[in-house]
């Protein structure tokens, strides 16, 4: 069986869209994991802030590397997101991966993201996914 | 007042990432819009399929020109997404956002994503906004 | 196999909490039911208003019934609800729940919760189950 | 200015629903709360396990009391409840909510329920408060 870095490794090389973000895996442990991004001027929206797909899409990379390092392909099934603040230009921010629950077919994992100057709260992220009977 | 059209005009110019999600308007009403956009290989996940965040960031941007075509500013604050077809490179969605509820300060929408070849549903997304009180 | 109707009158039989709140079935399909009940004093809250926990377990009902009439014992994994309107004593609301996407493991539904008297919109709620392979 | 343990004491008085629930109030701080129920014949549903609207119920009594000990009369806007191990009868829960953020309008919470026995995770909520300009 593979180590959850090899599965991440393979992942993230055909990950184009978490390369575009230019998502960085700090840490990958089995069920969990530390993320860290840019905020870069194509990820803003028309208010001049980050985009509320871009922190849900840095979140949901981390959804799919936590939940997928166990060795079992696994798929989102439902996700939320509460967007507490906004985020600029140049804005860095970390995600972390906590597994809440975890059972033969279903995996619960909440995201936090904060901003890597202040820690300050920036999203709350809530996943479930369905774990297949595919390996890795 | 400035018409929905207008409003959603104006947020586009400076929405960077809705541009190169390759986001095109094809209706725009108070509370209520039809977008589309098609996958293209930058938008791919390490399962070969679009990124999670792709479809989130689409019907995202369909809360946004839905929820602030009214006229005030307002920005989201709860969003979940069910991810319920997987979508590959040259995909095409259209994303349709349906006004639930608005009251003063908070609205409802429901966004439908669908594959505009054979109109099955592809994710389902429910938004919260904030309505703040000022203006376009 | 059992039709809907049976599948729900013994899920019914057993279900003492929905007797509690004295859910009435009006209609129930295969994937779909509709559902009354009257607010009543035990059912209210601080605020003088029927507590979140109401409506919410009236829509998990109907959820319930909706994805077990199928056949495959089905249970409910992720839920989310919008309070939209309060409620009072003596409140007639009714629930429709609608399949949104079922495939071999994940069914997705909406329900629609309204006043009976007005037929405005009182909360919305979606919720995945996951369809065991264990049947009625 | 109330205090939390008299802001909760007024919410109780009236609260028929959590009374019914037989909810204890274990913690009471500014943004946060500690509660206890005891599972019961008439909270179960149609599998024989507590109705999810328990679970739900008992979560949502935890997002009341903790956002408006803070003062300001809180309403719930959107609220998710991933549903992870089944109760049965007689199963003593736990309840804490915990403030990830609250801003002048919008406060968010977190509530895990546990089984008392043996601190295994039940249920994972998250909750969206609108916070009115009216004081308790």
């Amino acid at each position: 069986m593979q180590s959850p870095k090899e599965i991440v490794d393979i992942m993230m090389a055909k990950d184009y869209f978490s390369q575009w973000l230019g998502v960085e895996i700090l840490e990958i442990k089995k069920g969990s994991c530390k993320l860290k991004m840019t905020v870069s001027k194509e990820m803003l929206n028309g208010h001049g802030t980050a985009h509320g797909g871009i922190t849900y899409s840095f979140a949901d990379s981390a959804l799919g590397f936590a939940s997928n390092s166990r060795g079992q392909k696994s798929v989102s099934v439902e996700t939320s997101i509460s967007h507490i603040k906004p985020l600029v230009e140049n804005d860095i921010i970390i995600g972390e991966a906590k597994e809440e629950s975890c059972s033969n077919k279903i995996g619960i994992y909440t995201i936090k993201l904060y901003k890597a100057s202040d820690t300050s709260l920036v999203a709350l992220f809530k996943g479930t996914v369905y774990r297949t009977s595919e390996a890795w």
